[in-house]
């Protein structure tokens, strides 16, 4: 029942015409993410996705973590699965070159991660903590730190992790209080506690390498007394070599409704006398390194929220096409999938499945464009572009990946509540995703605030723009003019409800923070309506080509290649081999099947819009609430 | 931290001003219920469900139940519970009084048995199954099969269970295969397998009562040849005193994401040679009875609904206003309430609540004036309702049940999603809500289906004309008159999707089921923000009322009862104590309390109707997607 298949037609499709992967690979440094090279990475991701991570997701779900004295020990075949997937170079993928990394581009990254997170989310908790490490070492360190642990870390002979959470600093990292001192050496001493760390201790590696966030005693309060610390789980020798054990240790492991398999620490340093550590670039800068962690941890977890809902999807598609229950259209035996509501709840995940991939890879290609195309303005206009929908990128994607994880419960009725069948677990899982790393109000406050008011709804009228003119193409295609009219209608909202926080702005903050969550809901409909939009006009081209060169092929004057070639010419469709047999029938088939994922976008999610617009606008409903009201 | 104490101040404004408890007490037969004593009642109930039922919800989620060779064991303080509800009188509360109940009524009962599923769901739904069983007996046995089993029942001396589901017929009872063979002394053998059964076996009572469906091997196909049998777990004596154990065990539970108290069982029939059974009623007639006990447990389960949020709140409640993080309004170490964002999602959950319980208590009402109401057409005018509703009201208050449970966990951000705290167990228990009983698409297709197209929306448009006077009376509150607008528009809405089932009701079924869900949400809505705003009219009320009898009083022209009377005078406020001390302002703060939850439901929750309708109408997207939709 729970086994996976990574959706590699959908991928495809997206990268092929909502990335453009081939304008990825034309970029100077991302040579090697040529399409063929990319789409055979990912065939071989998932394999090790469905045939090393996935086949231990459940029982990692079962047998958890525990403490064994001083010992993490984390579930059966993780071990293992660890060393496959460092062998295998995955963990380099997207790695810089100059540390053993392959630096392929974040486009080609981000499918490929999905699957890791669909096939076993706990699991890979851990490797993804190397990203964000990587990354903010790269940025702050100085170069004997990134010589001596970046070779290490990006090897994945060392693990990391992110050590920034305390009982009374959660949301609030400005009141972390871990304390460190300087000591003789340059060194520092650290002395405190971080709970909720992800692989806080364990033994996968021979060493484990903490970013920690502390204070000195003279640092001026609040974030600009923060630094950043890198603490080895056991000390380094100049060489490279392991000296001795550290004095930072796991005292407990939390227990949690999901992500069993993913040990959760509360990490104690400095019991014996303070925990060696080594300071992180310059001191009081450590929450502006931290973001360069956690900006990277946020989009990632974006891929949670599509990679759960994948997961169940499938399990949920699956058990619908197996279970038969009641007569469907006057039969019985036929299985559910075939009931009206059932079929509903399938489309349902799937639209919004879709719709998540679809805004989460062009986004990946942001990265990329703003670290290497040659246009300095194309360059930083993708670096807007990503700065500002990364709120929305992990809000949206995961409060949106919930909501499938619980329609896939739905699907399997009474049988999905209980645990056998396992999809419980991608509902347990997934609950985390809109909490760790900034919950969904976090994010919407960061939206909102930083993003949006900062700079007085610059980028994001950039980007409304550019949706427009979409909206405008799509307006020409006969057949979509219905979609253009609704997603018109989507963005009018969308404008409207910026109005609304640009005006109020600075005279009524409080109402402004009130409408954050509702505006995040906004934004992230809009653009992802705007990513099936452009879908359904890449399918309806590509359907559009194949008829004509049908009909070409019919009066004898068709090229050799069909189909396949014909839409492919268009720019809008599968590159099955052409003339394989069906190839061509395959597409259509395929291509309708988006175009009715569109359909039911904007029958069901692009309605939703106007309500949170009108929520946006009635917000100061909530300021004016009397205590009165909270309590009976 | 997971204490519970009974929203009583919402309880009596909702019965008083909503229900009109008054005029319960006023009907025939229900003239116990006068309002002092129902309040009295309330009060002692508050004290059970917060001093007996809640100190073992956790405890019992922490242990679960377990299968000890044939023994049930169920969590540690389940007997005391069982016996001190029972002593207390609490199971008979609204059971008839000729078999030892009380006979009090709905109105009452709906509060009361909101309080036990707040405190302790997984304990509460073994005596819930009681009352099932005591409905059902009551219309379907014989005189001597009720005058044995039923003062036993009533009495809780025996425990009681409904034994419908099968591995091939969960939804669809029609596939029910337990084979049913007469005996000679007219009595029957039963042999088969049941799965998921509430409180399948244990040791709490002496005896348990199996209400079983099975089929005779002549028996019609489907579901007309299904009969009911009554099967005890020891055999009784003509005397009422138990003979020999019947062969009937439970062989399995099963590992649930919730509820975890409560034992879910596989029982195996007639493993050695028959399990006795009794048929109830006529032959072939069990789904006929079976539905007088899912409706019984449909209502209980629509009040699941609102018992979790409730929980879920006052949990999301206290920790907000306990934990400080960041600053409030620019100061630093003042609750986390304080936050817009956090206001905001608390009000969010409170107003669920609030229409939820507004929702549900006037249709418990319905059940009394169907019963007991003199005018022969208000009886039936009320069962109407109640059978159109029903579905909407287990429905829409599960699935917005789950709602407010999941944002409570989003208030405690990562300690939500660890254990210890425990408001993620009202999560995990309450997921099963939408499930058990029909699934929500099973109640949406009766409600579309059974309740609106049969009788071509007659009943529907009957109190969608009831709103509309109520829309008409609000519009001429000034402060009142948007919510009126909004509200009429949700009507318009309402009607318009309607007009939709029925116009496509005979045309077109397939698009028409996949419509329902999306129009039981909708439904849910409109009759919830109904209820809303009879809340805000009764609030707007009082406060007018304290105003101007304020004001006279300032002119030396008030009666000697303040504002409490002014306010009772005009039928809209609390009966506080009149001149106790501060009484007044206390009144005047909670109505306001009332008024800011209308404002947040019109903000927030009447914008969301009209994208339901939308999608209603646009509903043939579901039958017209090819199948290569669903898989990639």
């Amino acid at each position: 029942m729970d086994t996976y298949g990574a959706p590699l037609r959908d991928m495809r499709f997206i990268l092929d015409h909502l990335v453009g992967i081939d304008s990825i690979a034309a970029l100077p440094g991302c040579e090697a993410a040529e399409p063929e090279l990319v789409y055979s990475i990912l065939e071989e991701a998932d394999k090790f996705a469905a045939g090393v991570l996935a086949p231990i997701n459940k029982s990692g779900d079962l047998q958890g973590c525990r403490l064994d004295g001083d010992r993490v020990v984390v579930p059966y075949g993780w071990q293992e699965a660890w060393d496959q997937f460092v062998a295998g170079g995955w963990l380099g993928l997207s790695l810089p070159e100059q540390y053993g990394g392959q630096g392929l581009p974040k486009a080609l990254w981000a499918p490929v991660w999905e699957m890791w997170f669909s096939a076993n989310l706990a699991f890979t908790m851990l490797p993804q903590l190397t990203l964000g490490q990587t990354e903010a070492l790269d940025v702050a360190a100085d170069e004997a730190m990134k010589a001596l642990y970046l070779p290490r870390i990006v090897s994945g002979e060392w693990a990391c992790n992110m050590s920034l959470t305390e009982p009374q600093a959660g949301s609030d990292l400005a009141a972390v209080r871990m304390r460190a001192e300087a000591a003789a050496d340059g060194s520092y001493r650290l002395f405190g506690q971080k709970i909720f760390i992800s692989y806080g201790d364990h033994e996968l590696t021979d060493n484990i390498v903490h970013l920690v966030l502390a204070r000195l005693p003279d640092a001026p309060a609040g974030i600009k007394g923060i630094s950043l610390f890198l603490v080895p789980k056991f000390l380094v020798n100049a060489d490279g070599s392991l000296g001795a054990k550290n004095d930072v240790r796991a005292v407990s492991l939390e227990h949690k409704m999901g992500i069993h398999g993913s040990p959760t620490c509360t990490m104690a340093y400095g019991d014996q006398g303070g925990a060696v550590g080594y300071l992180v670039g310059e001191l009081n800068r450590g929450i502006e390194y931290m973001f360069v962690m956690m900006n990277e941890a946020r989009f990632g977890v974006s891929l949670h929220g599509v990679a759960l809902a994948e997961r169940a999807y499938q399990m949920a598609l699956r058990y619908a096409n197996e279970r038969s229950q009641g007569k469907v259209a006057g039969e019985a035996g036929r299985p559910i999938a075939g009931h009206p509501d059932v079929k509903r709840q399938l489309l349902a995940m799937r639209t919004r499945i879709f719709a998540m991939r679809a805004l989460v890879y062009p986004a990946a290609a942001w990265f990329d464009q703003a670290r290497h195309h040659p246009s300095p303005e194309a360059a930083a206009r993708s670096r807007r572009y990503i700065d500002l929908l990364m709120p929305v990128l992990k809000g949206w994607n995961t409060e949106t990946g919930n909501l499938v994880c619980d329609d896939a419960i739905q699907v399997f009725g009474g049988m999905g509540f209980v645990e056998e069948t396992g999809v419980a677990q991608h509902y347990r899982d997934g609950r985390v995703t809109r909490i760790y790393e900034g919950t969904t109000g976090i994010q919407a406050n960061d939206l909102v605030s930083r993003k949006i008011l900062r700079e007085n709804g610059a980028t994001l009228r950039e980007l409304v723009a550019e949706i427009r003119a979409d909206v405008a193409a799509l307006a020409d295609v006969r057949e979509l003019a219905g979609h253009a009219k609704a997603l018109a209608a989507n963005v009018d909202d969308l404008e409207r409800a910026t109005d609304f926080l640009l005006a109020n702005g600075s005279s009524d903050p409080a109402t402004v923070q009130a409408a954050a969550v509702p505006f995040l809901h906004l934004a992230g409909l809009v653009c992802a309506g705007w990513r099936v939009a452009q879908a359904a006009r890449a399918a309806q081209g590509g359907l559009a080509a194949a008829a004509s060169a049908g009909a070409a092929a019919a009066t004898g004057a068709a090229g050799v290649a069909g189909v396949a070639a014909a839409a492919g010419a268009a720019g809008a469709a599968e590159s099955a081999p052409a003339g394989a047999p069906g190839a061509g029938a395959e597409d259509a088939g395929y291509l309708r099947g988006v175009l009715a994922l569109a359909s039911f976008w904007f029958a069901t999610y692009a309605p939703q819009v106007r309500g949170h617009a009108d929520t946006v606008a009635a917000s100061a409903c909530v300021g004016l609430a009397p205590d009165t009201a909270l309590w009976a």
